[in-house]
């Protein structure tokens, strides 16, 4: 089959790569910066670059830009997608993306799924980009009703043939509501910790509880904040979750309380082991 | 020489076995739990058990259990201790542990000196312990003063031949005051994260960022309380420090302020590289 990659950084240049390892289907990529196109293609990660010519070729589309350039471009392209073509996108937020994009591909008479590779690293761009980026990892899809079984399955076994372990089938609004926790909020909470006074003077002072906590604390601030603005409902009550849970413990510290304290500790860790069990 | 361990959990047992591994030295170890005991003697990982009999062979004698118990088995054990044996804590919080101990070893003519090893696993007990527990890792000391360099030589000698890459000497107030953001900020933190209802449903939507900041919210609930009450003044300076940072996206997010919102992931982004190079 012929698959397209639109945007060629972490995401996508993974997707090219992992696809070009582990199936035989011709890759066409496409980049704003037509630097990565080539780099692309000499590195072996595309076939050819993707232009309003050969796009009629493609059977999937996966589309690997920020939330509103993925809109964008599927309305700028809509009428010379073939009618059997499948596109997908991997944007970190679904209900905006999937609301703009099932209207676009009913009116041209293509299919839409939303998707969401959960892999990422902490680095940006093609340079970064790995064959192995999404061993291991789960791919979240959204698609418009759950009655298309063929789409379904078509597009489950694209995705596991590059190299996801697991689907995950889900509504716009329920991946949106679960990704403020899982992700959103953990790069706020991260970004947030290193602001104390004591963060510039860590070293010899640390082991492995503060790398965690803080991995993730430098990020890409342009992506990010779109996708936070696109969430913000859930976001919001993601970040007044955790404060009012990091007053509780406040308040025990402040009236000496042990015994609320040990409590709140324990409520937390048991928690966490029900959750991983 | 002869090296005592008072309580051999994670910490303790893994001081034992890479004594053990790594010097020539004799280890007479003691837990609470006689089973303990027994087992680590089985085990290789002591050589006698320590009693108030033996103790004034010690050469040395690591203290590895809570901070009030500390300062009783040394107040309760002064009198049998030599005149030129030298004890290290291994606490977790160091100002009231050292204010204590330095008077008793006045008074009774032996050294101490408070120590942190930079080390752990969200696990505790003997069963985890193990003769690695330290490699690459940092043991900070906080001497009475820094003016007995023999005493600081022969310790940190000590110290990296049982396994630690660097030792940081501070003073009690300074480690107890990096302590809190480093350490109890990330295990309070951590343990609120789960408290998000989204957290029990989040398999298929995470991928490492949820992973890492929920590491250590299973934790020893009993000591963490411990320790948080002897720094409650900084630790709740670090909840205080991460909430209002929280809720400053949260405003930008309110407002649909996407410059602020930026301006406040960069400086994030901007800290965590400055740390970090």
């Amino acid at each position: 089959m012929n698959i397209a990659v639109v945007g060629l950084g972490l995401i996508g240049g993974s997707l090219c790569k992992a696809i070009k390892r582990n199936t035989e289907h011709i890759v066409y990529g496409f980049d704003l910066d037509s630097t990565i196109n080539s780099y692309a293609l000499m590195d072996n990660a595309t076939d050819y670059v993707l232009d309003d010519d050969n796009i009629s070729n493609c059977d999937y589309i996966l589309l690997s830009v920020y939330p509103k350039a993925t809109i964008e471009f599927l309305k700028e392209k809509a009428t010379l997608i073939k009618k059997d073509c499948v596109v997908i996108d991997c944007g970190g937020i679904k209900r905006d993306i999937c609301e703009a994009c099932f209207e676009i591909a009913k009116n041209n008479g293509f299919s839409f799924i939303g998707g969401h590779p959960m892999a990422g690293l902490h680095h940006s761009g093609f340079k970064y980009s790995k064959a192995d980026l999404f061993l291991g990892a789960s791919m979240i899809l959204t698609p418009e009703n759950t009655d298309n079984i063929s789409l379904l399955e078509n597009v489950t076994a694209l995705i596991k043939s590059i190299g996801f372990s697991t689907v995950t089938v889900t509504t716009p609004e329920n991946h949106d509501k679960i990704i403020a926790f899982t992700s959103q909020l953990a790069h706020i909470v991260s970004n947030a910790y290193v602001k104390s006074p004591q963060a510039k003077v860590h070293k010899g002072f640390s082991a492995g509880s503060y790398k965690d906590l803080t991995r993730v604390a430098k990020l890409n601030e342009n992506m990010w904040t779109e996708l936070f603005l696109l969430n913000k409902d859930n976001l919001i009550f993601e970040i007044d979750s955790i404060v009012n849970s990091l007053n509780e413990y406040k308040t025990a510290l402040e009236k000496d309380d042990a015994e609320t304290l040990r409590l709140l500790l324990k409520d937390g860790s048991d928690r966490k082991k029900a959750i991983d069990n």
